[in-house]
């Protein structure tokens, strides 16, 4: 049995254990004060191109989540969000747990346009009897695996600079967004366009680590008092910067998403061969293929995925995840039996 | 410069980066739902005489201790902690965040006594215009480095009990406190006499992981849920049991906590017989001798610790800590530089 | 200018003011335990044949909302809402603020049915990522007129009971509810078919006060609390114990509701003579009849009342709310004026 | 018997009746949006000859101090309080439930001075691992009757302002402290010496009332909002309105609280002529005269009272409190029964 679960299968890409060897009885400050960690911030300002963000490492995205929407909003305030999200209905009322609403918008393929967002806004005019939104939250790629292209992200910045909303990117897969073949984003251009992200290394090659970035001179205030309330604030924050040190010398990070991207569209590829059609838009290393009950059946013997929604008697979509540690000769495999 | 600061300078036991790296690729479901979860979950049961504990592992302290309080605790309910104790100080108000006021008790040395919590229950009969008491939380070994006696756990046990509290164990640092040669408790002492504890990893040789042990019933009731909701629950679970599994195999966690407790010895011996005091009794890996600012001075010039308290003009408390990880020949230095 | 605006325009009923004037020097304990509350409280009781009900008066709706629900949920428990429900659209984020998530459910008329529950349910089985759903919200009328039958409301407490869910119902506007000429419900059925609900006295005759009755076990253990954590509890509980006094003494409180009903069937009849049709099925005092836009705006010229939605460039329909207070005179020629 | 447990055991000053008699046909908008809170609002701004100021009317203090404390501090921030504040041991944990943190200074006279701010300040220094404090919460009265004089005022808001802090005065009895013979501060000096305050009607003559005054533009924000959310705003707003507009109009409040204070003082009086102490400086209308237990049991036979604190085997100290209803002639009788 190989798994298509998830991207978070395996270990971690063996550079970065190199690098926890090498690094371990080195003693450092504790709570992010160590030297990877410092190191790790500079090479990450200087993709991104922003001298001025400040970045934070967190050991999961539901914490990533909870703290920066948290920090980010006074109890009156909302998050708009698709109706997919992440934070909507995968993390246990993690944001409600905080104490703040969560506006969702129906979305088919998981993006968010500002015409949504407009909707959200006229909704909530009754002052004082309803929530007052206040930050927009996306994902790229998306939970079904879409991607936003730039000009997507330039219209959904604009649109919150416009109406004083703060719009916050989970990137907790924004490596395989990224290296997209459809993506014409860059590091540096989510920057520029949101107010606050984070760069995923849980789902492309890490142990644990997402690297908050702020950049927002309004959400940096006191966002270390969040951190630490939050219990983010690991003790061996080291753990976390020699881990981005090395997802960010030599550019590991696009290198490992390229490999997942190349994995997905191998299987892409085979399965429009075959004629099969897809849930979603196939464009980043989650691809929601729809197959015959049968095919999946035959698929569940030897490969693991999840089965996502059951379209008629005879067909569903099947999640498909790659990831770095995707083998090939085991897509080769696969593709094999896709089309037998 | 070698560090006394704390016991998270260093990286982890090679004994872990070696599980780390030979199981890296082997493919694992997340969330905890991995082989060598487990296994090291049967390894920590077999260890507390306990079959029927829940256990679950996480990051770090204080999102143990937020999860675990929040979980236990309705919005009226309060948890009773020592004025020293970390979720009252050093956490950014973390349990609060959480909804729950802390009720805290004057101790000079770390611990609570039957007679604090009992003192406590007197000051809350003006129902319902007062919170309830329903917890007590206690550290062991304390933040100051104290230690509970088996008689001390006893009695608090069975006063909680009797009083219908739930008594719940910080453990960050219990392998130092077991393990200490004023202790007559055992692991399987502390599974009996509280509803909830925890067994520190990060403080003891681990990168990071504390194992949450469940032993009330009651407060096994959705647990998981709450770990999702406060961002607790890894995707790589896997991570966190590797280091328990190697932490309890062949009784690590004690060799490694004997050894921080030994270079702690050594060091108060040799204080002791220079003739100073100390701040609290020294039990365990923290010590907090006083000695004149002069040498404190002298010391810091190639040792890193903080200054505790200080006295007057002259003296000063400092804490110094010793980890699974203290090179003893620094240590030997360290007595050569006290005595001269 | 006469306004059908709301149901809380006027003061309250006078007989409230007059027995507010005869008690008012007679000392009484604080906090709901003054001879007035324990006498009203006797008076519902005896009205809902449930001598076992726990009651607490509350000043209003939001704030009894928010203390039922967040004293009877753990945090990672929701409760489900239809999407008109008022404290998912128009308390400001009051439950979420208590750190709950509202799972709504789409909805044309205002009420839910089990099968909307169930579909919550079918959604919610990735434990523990999920928020894990225990309540159900509901009100009666609903907030767009609607009411229960008798039947609807069996089919839902049977159900929640056999799906362990608490079934909650806001009852801001019960007694236009039960004294509709659709309704075959009485205040005792109400009690016997949920957990908790409350009677609202605010909007039929009081300056402010609800009743929250609650009948389940579970939920009466250390409610007070909540309510005085809520800030819920007045000095003055007299206040709110004089008004259901006077409300269920003589039955003022279903007489005050007949009133307000009849005047709004005079009103439907009227508008259903003149061939227009309605938003919803009126049965209760709130009515959501769709008009021309030139007769709304002719009638805008006399009366208050709120535009609830366009339909065409042509029509639109308006909800015009009667009370205990609306004058028959104003009433009738309003009807004239619609005929016109 | 006759009470003098509390300023809270009788209803209302007759005009306040009688104003809601005359007014209660009256249509008006609902949620503060009526004409009397409109006038009454004007008179207020008049008094603390402050036109800038933001006014909002609440039912009670527990829901006044939650809402303020909540809307103005971010999640780490922190409010200080003597250990006697009424946030702190009398509302049940309704603070922390707003997810804050309360570090309560020791006072022995119910009052805070800036050197016990700064002492906080200074503990708070180990960043972000501790809570940031930002509020400093008051009372005048204090919850032990005494009261602050102009100058104590004046430190208080000049070290605050200095130190970026709020400074936020619970006003529930300052009716009684601005009429305190001891006191030399005016309501005037009261807004201009913190950012928010409020009025309390409900101890001095309303049936339920206070007024919140934010003087601070920061503070003014969407405070509506939480008003809302913490289901604070009373659709008949009218109701607080009027009682505000009776309270202000012709001095009221003032001549009201003056009477309470007198009673208090006639029976301060007669018990130093009998030689004996208080537990604090008698100032305001709350006393806690020391006794001998045999004259407390007798005057217990013909007075209620709470007994506020033993001393020793023969002398307690007890609570009694005056109000606007107080009879002097009952008075006149316990002044004789002290005597005796």
């Amino acid at each position: 049995m190989y798994s298509f679960k998830n991207d978070y299968s395996e270990g971690c890409h063996p550079n970065i254990i190199k690098a926890l060897s090498e690094t371990n009885m080195k003693q450092q400050d504790g709570y992010g004060d160590d030297d990877y960690s410092y190191e790790a911030k500079k090479l990450i300002r200087a993709k991104i191109k922003n001298q001025n963000a400040e970045i934070f490492f967190i050991s999961g995205g539901t914490l990533a989540n909870l703290t920066v929407i948290s920090s980010a909003l006074r109890s009156h305030e909302s998050v708009i969000c698709a109706n997919t999200g992440h934070i909507h209905v995968h993390e246990a009322g993690s944001i409600e747990a905080t104490g703040h609403k969560i506006n969702s918008v129906f979305s088919t393929d998981g993006k968010i346009k500002t015409n949504d967002i407009q909707n959200i806004l006229d909704e909530h005019v009754i002052i004082p009897h309803m929530v007052k939104p206040k930050m927009v939250y996306i994902s790229n790629s998306t939970e079904i695996g879409t991607i936003y292209k730039k000009q997507e992200l330039e219209d959904l910045s604009n649109f919150c600079r416009r109406k004083d909303l703060y719009l916050f990117l989970d990137g907790a897969r924004l490596g395989s967004a990224l290296c997209s073949n459809n993506s014409d984003l860059s590091m540096s251009d989510i920057s520029e366009l949101t107010d606050i992200f984070y760069i995923g290394g849980t789902k492309n090659g890490a142990l644990l680590a997402e690297a908050i970035v702020i950049n927002n001179e309004k959400l940096k205030e006191d966002f270390g008092f969040h951190l630490k309330q939050r219990g983010a604030l690991m003790a061996k924050g080291r753990l976390l910067g020699i881990q981005f040190l090395e997802l960010f010398k030599d550019d590991l990070f696009f290198s490992l998403a390229k490999h997942a991207n190349l994995m997905a569209t191998k299987i892409v590829e085979s399965i429009k061969t075959c004629g099969y059609s897809f849930y979603t838009e196939p464009s980043s290393n989650q691809i929601f293929p729809i197959l015959p009950n049968k095919l999946i059946d035959k698929l569940s013997k030897k490969y693991g995925f999840y089965i996502w929604q059951k379209f008629d008697n005879k067909t569903s979509a099947i999640r498909l995840v790659t990831s770095w540690a995707t083998n090939e000769t085991i897509v080769n495999e696969l593709i094999v039996d896709l089309r037998s």
